[in-house]
């Protein structure tokens, strides 16, 4: 016998659990919850949506000592003479060869379409469980494989491991695991308050429910090959679609390591795995996938003038976009900082993690004058300690990798050429670097320009390479000024030690993203992410990435208490066809929007009074 | 004195309030209140933000008894022969003459979005009080109003005062009263979940703040001259942005009437009237208003040849847009519907209003065969009895109205025929209507077109006219895929008794709108609204609508506690530039990835161990 005792106020209750109530309440709801959450389908709260374990063989090019042929100049172009379907990979930190692929034709790229679309048929009927499943398949693949995948990235993009590490694998282990944890929640119908209507109010209840969209499409940069490729594929499938990633030429070989990946997690679980696929095509032929009638949505990550390209093709079929394009990030400083050093650390990271291509790298530094000169010190000492190489092949340290290609040294170049002939300062670097161990490698020197002001060019146009760019802002107003002072609107960063005003400031800046006293931290927080003005618009991350790739069907129906007595919704007799009483209809309308939506009670009296005569 | 005397359990509380107490607390917290909510700036708890009244000119002509000049073809045309800058204005219902505008030129074009950035720069600083005065007030004037604006808006589009009543009026008062409510609550900033990485998510907080955009710009269609315009100036005023609409070039006399209310509503505040202000110009020269870098975001409401246009012209700025395009919706009536004699009644009002020009009108009525053949008995004997006229110059009823224009007769004559030559009976209608009074009025005859089938054209393309059209399916599977048989995917009824039943049609239709039981709520309910498939995309209306004008800023800081312990986040020395380790350096970030995301504790645990020693 089970007694519980309460006491409260003056009252005493008391229940005895007797052997009838443990029959008729207790045991059944025991065999309910055991049913439910025990034996049945997977679910989160029994063991079934665990992690499988998976097998798939790592590609000798990423394995250790692995010793590729070298290309030579002038085959070092992923362009193949007088084969224009072929692409060629190789590793842009040593030029070795990685092989020579296809680009995919028009005729494959329907088929991959009509193929997802009937994959995404059965799979948009797919429970959470099963979802979840996938993406903690994929998580606890990454985990157990971290040093593989970071070795895979980096020999297609010439990163170093501990780039991979926190832009690719850290990112992606975020997403997958932010979206396990509130994914369903988030994809859940959404209550809405209803018609402010006093009367419809009464009446009628409204919802909005999330459904997938069917194919869509991401087209993703090469500066995070798994990143950005794994980052749209994980919110697709958890929001029931299928979807093709268009990757970049430049990244192919690994691209289709990564999706063959997700694909292996798919069939593992008995997924048709036609769901995610790859297709690669020179820009020249990007224009008939992105106009394809058989996506519902397109991801661009990219450049602004292949955005322009993409918007105006996906205009052909009305294809919503989301673009994600470049920013001109700046990184404020105020004069109150307490460890500067601290912060020049950040300050590295943020600029020459990825050789600065990462679209939210930090573009500019703009320091209130006492952090200024500090900073310029430091960097000084610091900015030419960065050692170059190929992370994965050279036994010493690497600071900083190569960069993805050579095509853009002497835009590179001439930016910082520009900023000198109007007064900046070159401290460090500015050129290409000759590897001596890599001379096919594609290295920048890490570049240290101080004294930037908003004249030169390099102040309004992306780097997107290793350059730290100090600008001298005169006060916080000053300093907001310069930070807004370009057409892009991506992120920023603020460093203060009075959380109010760099608060204010942040309030103060056109951009889509900002972190307070850290780097790049919105990224990482799943939040919403995009930009404004020419960094692009739409969002991916966090609920408005997930809710973005779904339909938002709004539904409103009678409230459960009208159904309940059987009241539906009818055309009133006064302004039913054919109308009898003009006078009269419009009276009675006319009443029903003061009855709904005057403030003052007398003229509501008043329009009931009227609607009871009928309007007249 | 006064006593609390609270028991709880086993405790006794007892608060005696002294004279100290009441000075020290409750007179502080009450002179508190008295000057947050009494005295102080206007809120929604004293009487300050209440509306003011307006007294606004009535144009002659809507008076009623107005005897306006009459013209007749060829001058029937909103063009004016050899002034190509020219806009001619007549009534559409009588073919009274009201007005000649000129069309905004690109110069004035330019003034107007400097003049409405320079008042928006004020603008966006306002409090919600004020906005909630703006829209109060005019809610207010239209309540006390009702009559004038009808036939504002009757007079220009030609349709009746009951059409008015519930297109115009009702949806524009449930707008502003909704908002009113809500509005303030939505563009809160929202607060995130942060990070799910364990060590990450312990130290940062993430919030999404929502920011004005600056000057907006919609580009509305005839049909609805009061509501589409409003619609987006209320948000956008709401939301802190000025806004620029575009009317069509079919009802720049109401519009330019409209616009000058809601301009008055701003100067009686001392608000910068500048705020809100009024394009026009014929199609050709719509492009350089729909490319002006100087809009940050652009609605469109019209037809979809006239999108793809507004699309790609708008991709040159990479301006965001919100696409809304007709529909080609279906009214599914299931067999056990009850009182059918009310539902003819909603479908005759749902089609037939503003002579079926609406874009959510139903377009399409699908019924399973007993209803079908009831619902085709009584639509052969109600259709003809609708009266067709000028409402507000007639004394007697009328039912239907004109259409803005007789250029797409020869279109719905031609889609009747092909109907009726592939086996449809047309038993009402079909045809242009010479009315005896007003020969010059567009008048098109109520059309009841039975036994339509998929291969007809008029069932895949939109009518935008007072056209029935009657479809049998064999079964509720039938009824779904011809519901989804079209290019088009914007709203949906469904009738039938069995909620359940008619709930999972609900979730199986493509479409971005859907009515249980009644016709068109979704819209009145102000939840996001918009289309899937080739109705459009983006949404307006509801919490979507007021967000999707704001900049979404996504901001992250320490969580108060860790910057009340001075903890800030610094790149922990085994990742510091220069790497001092390779191999420590990979041990600490991919223990970190360990650490944060990994579900296995023991994982978790051995991640901890390596940090601690630095990632050895």
């Amino acid at each position: 016998m089970i007694f519980i005792d309460l006491k409260f106020q003056e009252w005493q209750w008391q229940y005895q659990i007797s052997t009838t109530f443990f029959v008729f309440v207790i045991l059944p709801t025991l065999l309910w919850i055991y049913a439910k959450y025990i034996t049945s389908s997977p679910n989160k709260y029994n063991k079934l949506e665990e992690p499988i374990k998976l097998v798939v063989p790592i590609p000798d090019e990423a394995k250790p000592h692995w010793k590729g042929k070298r290309l030579y100049p002038p085959n070092l172009t992923i362009r193949v003479p007088n084969e224009p379907n072929k692409i060629q990979s190789y590793c842009p930190a040593t030029g070795q060869y990685l092989g020579t692929f296809s680009a995919t034709s028009k005729e494959e790229m329907n088929q991959q379409i009509i193929n997802a679309k009937k994959a995404q048929n059965s799979w948009k009927n797919s429970n959470f469980s099963l979802r979840r499943q996938v993406l903690k398949t994929l998580s606890r693949y990454i985990l157990d494989n971290q040093q593989d995948i970071a070795r895979i990235a980096c020999r297609d993009s010439g990163k170093t491991k501990l780039d991979a590490s926190m832009g690719e694998i850290m990112v992606t282990l975020e997403k997958l695991n932010w979206i396990i944890a509130h994914g369903e929640r988030i994809l859940r119908p959404s209550q809405r308050p209803g018609p402010s209507n006093l009367l419809i109010g009464m009446m009628k209840n409204g919802e909005v429910r999330y459904e997938p969209l069917g194919v869509v499409a991401a087209l993703v940069s090469w500066n995070y090959p798994f990143h950005n490729l794994m980052g749209p594929i994980i919110a697709a499938l958890f929001t029931g679609n299928a979807i093709i990633i268009k990757c970049s030429e430049q990244v192919i070989w690994s691209s289709k390591w990564f999706i063959d990946l997700v694909r292996v997690v798919l069939r593992s679980l008995k997924i048709d795995e036609d769901l995610v696929q790859l297709c690669c095509c020179y820009p020249e032929d990007a224009d008939y996938f992105s106009s394809h009638p058989g996506l519902s949505h397109i991801t661009f990550i990219g450049s602004k003038p292949v955005a322009h390209k993409v918007v105006e093709s996906a205009a052909k079929e009305l294809t919503p976009c989301v673009v994600e394009l470049g920013g001109k990030d700046s990184l404020i400083v105020l004069d109150d900082i307490k460890d500067i050093k601290a912060l020049s650390s950040v300050i590295m990271r943020g600029t020459f993690q990825s050789a600065g291509q990462n679209c939210i790298g930090i573009e500019r530094v703009i320091c209130l004058p006492k952090s200024y000169e500090k900073l310029v010190e430091i960097f000084s000492e610091r900015v030419n300690q960065l050692r170059l190489g190929s992370d994965i092949d050279q036994l010493d340290e690497i600071d900083m990798g190569a960069m993805i290609s050579d095509n853009r040294f002497k835009q590179l170049e001439a930016l910082v050429e520009d900023a000198v002939s109007k007064g900046a300062r070159l401290i460090h670097g500015g050129k290409p670097y000759q590897h001596p161990n890599y001379p096919q490698g594609h290295y920048f020197e890490p570049t240290l320009l101080v004294d930037v002001d908003s004249s030169m060019r390099i102040f309004q146009e992306e780097v997107f390479g290793p350059v730290l760019t100090m600008i001298k802002a005169t006060d916080v107003d000053d300093a907001i000024n310069l930070a807004n002072g370009t057409e892009y609107g991506l992120g920023n960063s603020i460093f203060g030690s009075s959380f109010k005003q760099v608060n204010d400031i942040v309030n103060r800046l056109d951009s889509g993203n900002v972190a307070i006293n850290d780097f790049a931290t919105f990224y990482v927080a799943q939040l919403p992410f995009g930009g404004v003005k020419k960094s692009g618009y739409g969002k991916f991350g966090g609920e408005e990435g997930l809710l973005g790739l779904c339909v938002a069907k709004s539904v409103v129906m009678d409230k459960p208490l009208m159904r309940w007595f059987g009241v539906a919704t009818s055309i009133p007799p006064p302004i039913d066809y054919p109308i009898k009483d003009d006078k009269k209809a419009w009276g009675f309308v006319s009443s029903l929007n003061t009855a709904g939506y005057d403030s003052r009670v007398w003229e509501v009296v008043k329009a009931f009074k009227k609607l009871a005569k009928g309007g007249a």
